[in-house]
């Protein structure tokens, strides 16, 4: 479904351009470190160790061979990751059979935050690839410590309507 | 994916057992009329219009054919439908690549409702549907008018630690 995306993509922001493309197994260092680069994903267990690499090659392998599910990367010029995020595709009965694009993990590099990179990767989101996929409806739940976040998603015209309770299941 | 959890199942509530199994195509009135029980679906465009059938059904063809989704009925001895749901898991690269499932469009009969029969389906969710699919979480939003539903997910052990943003597509 999501391959049908016209990907990459460049995309203007205030630190220059960054190319957006699919994430492939080669993506797996840089997303690791990406990710341990955040003290709320760092504090869930995300540190970029070793250790945890075959769960994330799991993972992202799944991901990239997922019809419904597409994990963007936006890189520099010297293709060093600088963004990325999920999208997920979920055909829906609500909403009178609206399709919902979710977007998940959305992270930018700690030392080019600012640069308008997620506020381009979002825009993108909203402008190009929801229409492109008939989806109706974009949505994302962001941590409750994240206030900066929401006045970012509440400018880029998000709506916060609802609460996100999320529930870890014990032992796995 | 979701084809392979033991379905259907009955559950025990308050008002007798219900049987939770998965929807098909013949369910499709019974769904839009239980969609439209809601006055916050309902004012979403919710209605049951025998107009918006073809877009409902459109829907719930492709949620069927799904593997990463599964829509399911609760339903009576009768095999009216009396609740519903739908599940979708995901892949992910945080939280050291854990896989997600996601719930939405919860809804029980309006007549129904405080009978045990959502709580029923919830911890069927969380017991044995999470684990039996590899998903180490559970998550959901539900609308920030639905505060008797927070107190219920709550109960369940559901922590409210996220805002949930929607975007709605201009024109889509």
């Amino acid at each position: 479904m999501l391959h049908s995306l016209d990907l990459p993509v460049v995309l203007d922001t205030r630190a220059g351009t960054v190319r957006l493309r699919r994430a492939t197994a080669a993506d797996l260092d840089g997303l690791m470190t990406l990710l341990s680069d955040d003290p709320i994903s760092a504090s869930r267990g995300d540190v970029a160790s070793g250790e945890d690499a075959p769960a994330y090659a799991r993972a992202l392998a799944e991901i990239v061979d997922d019809p419904a599910n597409e994990l963007l990367v936006a890189v520099d010029d010297a293709d060093r990751i600088v963004g990325t995020m999920q999208l997920t595709r979920i055909p829906g009965m609500a909403r009178r059979g609206s399709t919902r694009l979710l977007v998940e993990a959305v992270r930018v590099r700690s030392d080019l935050r600012s640069a308008g990179i997620g506020g381009a990767m979002m825009r993108w989101v909203i402008e190009v690839a929801a229409p492109a996929l008939g989806s109706s409806l974009v949505q994302l739940t962001s941590d409750a410590a994240r206030t900066g976040a929401h006045r970012f998603y509440e400018r880029l015209g998000f709506a916060a309507s609802h609460v996100g309770f999320k529930y870890r299941v014990p032992g796995a």
